[in-house]
């Protein structure tokens, strides 16, 4: 057997103890008893100890030295895949099992800390917490390695070969654009009563139309399913298995049907994904930014249109006969209403970015050493301000909202504004195809994402975000569609 | 460290794998996608090898060498685990990997030949698989050794130490008196119309009474729940993670209640093991026969009692207003009403066994040469005629209605009777208790739960099945309190 055939073989058996890893990890997510938790634990340390050796042990390792050695005789898929594993590799066998460990236990720690201090609004209970994971997070950025920032270390787990300068310069462009559109925007909406959609919305009903809307959009439920957890998410337990969840709010259905389109973009990314590469990265998504651009043009650009409106709101007012009293034009500016809000998760797509764009300014700082840990309310508050023109009442409603520190995600942030710019281009790019323009004016959506899947799906990780945006696009990520795309909604 | 604990640590490690097994095979059962199955199969299949090369690892077996050697060292618990271990991996070593493979395979197919040819009443069809199951069983018999006969060796898998000669003059016994019985219990049973508890009953209500009644007797919902799937089951996911199913009819409340009662039974016995011993012999269920006893023990002696549905009949009566109508002593009839019935799934207490007898006889009849595949369907139909007075009309409802021998299974239905037997004795010697008997007069369970626990759950697998029985009502398992328990129910 070939040196990559082996590597192959070792990477299937990977991907096999990582889809337990996922498997159990949605059980836990969607109904596990309470008293399993501490048994579920070993269960996940378990497999993590096993992918984890497989993955850094002396034979993949010179297996993979022996590829890049004849590197020639390999297709481009191959190279990219061998490409791919030594970063990885790279990354995971300059962490010493020590500091793995004592970074996991110490965000677990933190974790429970945080949903403490958050319901107390008691920043300083937190604070100990989070000194020790950003100095942990240093330890990691320096072993990682990195040539300007630390910051620069961090963001490649999420989105490989991103730099924090180049997001800096990227947020600055969008940053007096996005006040001014978010600040006209919430107030245009004004006239909008934020009651308007509300009504009786049975769970049953929602399930309905959830699923009707998924199906039409392509999402393939015999590879597929949705479940209902607090926290909607997406995740994969195999190349033909792809998990969605939602929560239903019963007042407005559209709450729910939003998240379903947002996680069945996740999900068809996934679905779109070579099933035979599954377990290599041809075979696996790429980035966080990437992921999130499929879940947002779904959710926004596809979901919120006037032409999906058009075909579903009737369906809609069958289901919930609420409805029936608001025509197309007054559901679309409900549905696309802005408002300021403090907290990041209700915000909507007007708002949205200026979120991000506090947290990677406070991040960043924090990482360089610009920003201590008890500056950090003071100064969440002042740039909050600053963007939005008023300050956060308390830190749950500020600096304490988001778990990702919790859990030493920083970097993980830009992903979502880089998913948002993502989504504008690839939406604008492919409606310069007639035939996709035509379909999508009629709410069908199967040329869109036949074009994804061949754009963005079936290359997998052998390209690099940036690469594949540019040859999607012909562009890399750029902040220009983006705005056209809020100027369009909001302000015209 | 030890070589008992080390072999305790290995030990984990099995539990973990085999956890994860159980985990996945739960989620393929209660709502995979179907296009999952085969990376399913996949999981499953490096799940077993995994757990099968380190139960038979030589240093697995080189520490229970050590451990016998110094098995005087070791407390009584440690002992039994030792005994248990080398049991287990006698059996397991004594297979070639080989033949365990070809016996997956030949089942799986025979799996899905046999759902086709009862479909299609076809036995011609599924009787090459059942005679290359019966080769391979044979092979397995004379690997695994026995003293007496084959069916000795396949039906310690499930029971150990039972024997099918002691089984047979067991079963002997108990055939006149059963025959007796059913036939006098559905004559009586004639008058009472098997419509008398059908109405609406819709399925949120239902979960509504069997999560009541399930709390109740005492499932723990914090390390268990309940979800839906076409055929009924419990497993364990870990040491505090019980799962039960169950299915709904939508006119009959009472059959998805009496199976989650059946399912609680089996899930109380699961979580009332030492959850410090999961994975060990000693925190670890018996047999089926013991596990049987369990189930049954709660679904009829508990379930079908008078004091039970004096309790619950008016709550029923509140969610399934039509119940209003029935007073108790028409309630308890309907409950416990007998009729012949084809199918043994089908089959109520006065007449279950007699189904059990007959699979037994032929079974053993096929397994001792002296009964062929092609004789197979008339035997049935001639040994039904003997106990049941009439003849299957099709192959669907006589021969080839069971899924066990398409699974290999082998020496696995006597276990439904042991544990009939076992239940009823179990239940009349905690009656003997008068606090126990008192509270169960009022529905109130937990003195006969701690009864249970005590004598049955705590042991786990240190005492084996008749020895159990033995230590916990002074007599090995008998048919005298299953007859006692049928006569008073259904003849008096």
């Amino acid at each position: 057997m070939s040196a990559y055939s082996q590597l192959c073989k070792i990477a299937s058996e990977i991907s096999i103890i990582e889809s337990l890893g996922a498997a159990v990890d949605w059980d836990q997510e969607t109904g596990m008893p309470g008293d399993a938790i501490s048994f579920r634990s070993r269960q996940q340390a378990w497999l993590s100890g096993k992918a984890h050796s497989l993955f850094t042990s002396k034979r993949f390792l010179a297996l993979l030295d022996r590829c890049e050695a004849a590197a020639d005789g390999l297709g481009e898929v191959e190279r990219a895949n061998v490409r791919v594993w030594r970063r990885q590799t790279n990354r995971a066998t300059r962490l010493p099992k020590k500091l793995v460990e004592t970074f996991a236990s110490t965000c677990s720690k933190a974790k429970g800390a945080w949903v403490a201090a958050r319901q107390n609004n008691d920043y300083l209970a937190f604070k100990p917490h989070l000194e020790r994971i950003l100095g942990l997070l240093h330890e990691k950025a320096e072993r990682w390695g990195y040539t300007t920032e630390p910051y620069d270390a961090l963001i490649d787990e999420y989105e490989p070969g991103a730099k924090a300068a180049l997001l800096a310069n990227l947020f600055d462009t969008l940053k007096p654009a996005l006040r001014d559109i978010a600040k006209q925007a919430v107030q245009l909406s004004q006239a909008v009563p934020a009651s308007l959609l509300e009504g009786d919305c049975p769970v049953e009903r929602q399930q309905i139309l959830n699923r009707e809307v998924a199906e039409s959009v392509g999402f393939d439920f015999n590879a597929g399913r949705i479940d209902t957890t607090a926290h909607p998410f997406c995740t994969r337990l195999g190349p033909r298995d792809v998990r969605l969840t939602t929560r239903y709010d019963v007042r407005d259905f559209t709450s729910s049907l939003f998240g379903v389109l947002h996680e069945a973009g996740h999900g068809m990314y996934e679905q779109g994904l070579h099933a035979d590469d599954y377990g290599l990265p041809s075979g696996t998504a790429v980035s966080l930014g990437i992921h999130e651009s499929q879940s947002r043009l779904w959710e926004n650009h596809v979901g919120r249109s006037r032409a999906f409106w058009d075909r579903w709101l009737p369906r809609a007012a069958e289901l919930f006969p609420h409805l029936a009293k608001l025509n197309l034009d007054d559901f679309l500016r409900a549905v696309n209403r802005a408002e300021f809000s403090f907290i990041r998760v209700e915000a909507d797509e007007a708002t949205y970015d200026l979120h991000i764009l506090l947290r990677f300014t406070l991040e960043r700082r924090l990482l360089n050493g610009e920003l201590r840990c008890d500056e950090l309310p003071d100064a969440w508050n002042d740039e909050f301000h600053a963007l939005f023109g008023t300050t956060p009442p308390d830190y749950k409603r500020g600096c304490l909202q988001d778990i990702h520190w919790s859990m030493g995600a920083l970097g993980y942030f830009p992903t979502y504004t880089l998913g948002n710019l993502n989504a504008a281009q690839l939406f604008h790019h492919a409606m310069q195809d007639a035939a996709i323009a035509h379909s999508a004016g009629l709410a069908s959506y199967e040329p869109l994402l036949t074009w994804l899947r061949q754009k963005i799906h079936r290359p997998g990780s052998t390209l690099a975000p940036l690469d594949l945006m540019k040859a999607a696009t012909g562009e890399p990520t750029t902040h220009l569609w983006h705005l056209e795309h809020l100027r369009n909604r909001f302000l015209s």
